[in-house]
């Protein structure tokens, strides 16, 4: 069954989750999903002596499924060692369910090989993990969710948690737990609080305890039922790396130069306008070019939300910037900020990117700034399939923010290596031609014919404008018509659109 | 039905919410309620132009249940303006909910003899409302609960909410809110935060629009459906009053000063230790006692508990506390303070008191300091009908921070006026004797017999120690045996413990 960006969904799926028919084509009320609690009485102790006594309190047995978050990032600890002693207690079949997967969890292809894990929801897979899926080890395909989509999911119950391991960098011993303070920050623990709402069971883990009662609360006591001190939830540096630094590419600041001159002459540069942008290469330059402008112009954002780095802090602190709403830090700096300053705040990945809720932050963004890994001549993007055809990103807030901005814009260079980004079709659609606005290249932009009126704005701008055609035909003729990627019949993902819809599938790759 | 109070509840009430077994005799594990979700795409606007609107859009109809917090005191307009209207439009047979009621709401009696109102559950009820309740101008009984009884009931969903009213004094356009910005400061909005998370609709009432996104947020956008401006949500003096004066009635000041005493001498003084005391009279002059003895031997509170007061946050501002977490702010320096001190910190009415809860701050608390209109012989306190047998109190945390805290002192003078307070029977019990373990009066202290620990730890401490009959005998003496209330058969109230149960019910008053 072709859904309306053309994407061909086996029946099988569209008759279980519907396929994609469009941004806001979904609009339906519902009763909100809920946990299970038992009461804590006075006196009961939630700490326990290690991971596998939680896991047994929990009563963790085949068939659940059990959720972490990835604030951790490459730095994480937690997931290993949790699925580790579930795998040794001889628990199967389970159903994991992530806010994302890193490299540094490639153990898990193991477990998935010894059925201790049989099925997948995350927002991306990375690596190998990302290409064992690919090579079809899993015989359920992974769901891969957005940021935004993951908590639209976990709140209307189609993805219930009946366990929540949430590593913390600081809790008490009842369970006040926060990301800002600790051996090894995170700043926002974001994704993590949604599933400490929602889960049955929810289990700390932290090498930080601190006396009752620990503040700020990120997650609160009445939502924990267990917590577990361990000797180290990851390592520092790869949970927060020190401040982003900016890329010294000349064709990533040149294509960030233009994004920030797309914004510059865009009619939501304003004061008090609001922006996102990506944390690597041009996405994160275009923030230095803007502040330059801001600074310029005289001109203050009224926040920046995100998905946040130093150098929006810096911002922040310099006035550019009256605050920050934050669902995950990404680096040290943007981690010490949360802690220290009241206009950076945390917010849950519901609040930030959830469509089903009565509405989310990405609704109120004028300008997103995203990256792309291909983008196509209907707009739709990529960040999800290599060029080999395996799933090597992540959904992240992709889509969510590029719905909700007034102006969203992907920043991509035409080609990277021999192989063009600008194509006929992408190889998997994670965000809608219809969300995307202006595609910025070196060369120059392309704007979405459905954006007339920004086409009409930018046209004295000095700023080279192409049809998204013409950017493709230059990208074919630097590297070449791209072969199409062979794939076998296995569906080894299911891309929802945000919404809960199927807006792609990746399969196997060929041998 | 006779409770273990020894209270006879009649067997329709018994049947349908069951008898009082004591404090902890409930444990049952349950799913948590949940409210409704209209989504809100981007585009769509929350504010409204009138409370009206706000009505009309939230769909409210005859039956329903509606709610409001009573953060606002006897400053409150918000529910009046709210209830003005409704009865404009002519919705009858509502069910009320607010988390008390004060003597403003006074308008409430025409309401209910409209049939506007048929059905309430409050903390309490003050003044001409009491009396007019306990004069049996409404047919069903109003069902008294705790604060914490009041979010356990939420929670569980034995109060679902169909739209909860909640006046803010700072909220922008799209429903971020807080209580410690704006015209009129209230400070901590810890009832209204449970009301927002599980209701179906919330309306946010503000004088107070600011630029989105507002902070601190103590009610998320995601939970709220519509923001009405109006001119003023209350009256700042009678919302939030400056500092709290302590007593200079001689009388009271003792029995502060042995309360200290107890506390001094009880096994709990010690660093890190924790408590929370009341806002009047006694109860609230303990905690000047106490800091001295806290500064002369060098002993710093873990964290306070409440209800908070400015002698408190002098406290914490002093270094006598690490921290204290707020559920309610008593007056204007207890609010000024939560929007300053990153250590006085803001939690919901369900981290507070919530027995159903994965375990509420009141589980943590050392030492309770409580009032009493009556205490009897069984420990039992009554702090809802007065001398004449009408409502003219309120439960508040009462029966929570008894339950929940190792030492919980009820302060009160032998007799007021010419009434004992030392009873052989209270006239309505609100909280059990079972967790009372000190009764305090002027000449001298009752230890619950059940706490043999601490009749030793306090026989040195040169308080004279009298057992609580004795302590009625000289109250008798003094001011002669208490007439009995007479009642009529008419039951207006029902008392619910904190679990649900139901410890006592109040009659019709006889004419």
């Amino acid at each position: 069954m072709k859904n309306t960006v053309g994407r061909d969904i086996p029946q099988e799926y569209a008759e279980k989750y519907g396929v994609f028919e469009g941004q806001y084509a979904k609009k339906t009320s519902y009763q909100r999903a809920s946990g299970k609690v038992t009461p804590v009485h006075p006196g009961e102790s939630k700490l326990v002596g290690s991971i596998r006594e939680a896991i047994e309190k929990c009563g963790l047995k085949d068939g659940m499924t059990i959720s972490f978050h990835h604030h951790f990032r490459e730095g994480d600890y937690v997931l290993n060692m949790v699925m580790d002693e579930i795998a040794k207690m001889g628990i199967k079949n389970l159903y994991l369910a992530p806010s994302s997967i890193a490299n540094v969890h490639e153990p898990l292809i193991e477990h998935i090989k010894n059925g201790v894990v049989t099925g997948i929801t995350s927002s991306g897979l990375r690596d190998k993990v990302g290409l064992a899926i690919s090579q079809g080890i899993m015989k359920n395909p992974v769901i891969i969710r957005s940021h935004g989509g993951r908590a639209r999911a976990i709140e209307t119950g189609a993805l219930h948690i009946d366990v929540a391991f949430l590593g913390v960098p600081s809790a008490d011993e009842y369970g006040n737990a926060n990301g800002s303070h600790g051996n090894a920050i995170c700043g926002s623990l974001g994704y993590a609080k949604v599933d400490a709402e929602y889960a049955d069971k929810v289990v700390l883990i932290t090498d930080n305890l601190v006396p009752y009662p620990n503040t700020p609360i990120s997650i609160p006591q009445n939502l924990v039922d267990y917590v577990v001190k361990v000797d180290a939830i990851g390592d520092p540096n790869g949970i927060a790396k020190g401040a982003t630094r900016f890329t010294s590419n000349p064709k990533e600041l040149l294509i960030a130069e233009i994004g920030s001159k797309v914004i510059v002459n865009s009619p939501y540069f304003k004061n008090g306008f609001s922006f996102q942008s990506g944390s690597g290469g041009s996405t994160l330059a275009v923030a230095r070019f803007l502040a330059e402008e801001m600074r310029e112009r005289g001109i203050k954002a009224g926040f920046i939300l995100g998905g946040i780095t130093s150098n929006m802090v810096e911002m922040l602190e310099e006035g550019l910037a009256e605050k920050i709403i934050d669902t995950q830090s990404f680096d040290r700096g943007a981690a010490e900020s949360l802690a220290r300053n009241e206009n950076h705040y945390e917010i849950s990945a519901s609040f930030y990117a959830n469509p089903g809720n009565k509405g989310a932050a990405v609704n109120n963004l004028d300008v997103v700034v995203l990256s792309a890994l291909e983008v196509d001549t209907d707009f739709n993007v990529n960040v999800l399939t290599g060029s080999d055809g395996a799933i090597r990103g992540a959904s992240g807030g992709h889509c969510d923010t590029a719905a909700g901005a007034k102006l969203s814009m992907i920043l991509t260079p035409l080609v990277r290596g021999r192989i063009p980004t600008i194509v006929e079709k992408v190889n998997t659609v994670i965000t809608p031609g219809e969300g995307i606005d202006v595609v910025v290249t070196e060369i120059g932009i392309a704007i979405n014919p459905r954006r007339q009126d920004l086409i009409d704005a930018l046209k004295d701008s000095g700023i080279p404008q192409f049809t998204i055609e013409e950017l493709k035909e230059k990208a074919y003729k630097i590297a070449g018509t791209p072969d199409p990627i062979e794939y076998e019949d296995q569906v080894v993902a299911l891309v929802e659109y945000r919404d809960g819809s199927i807006i792609d599938v990746v399969r196997k790759i060929k041998e």
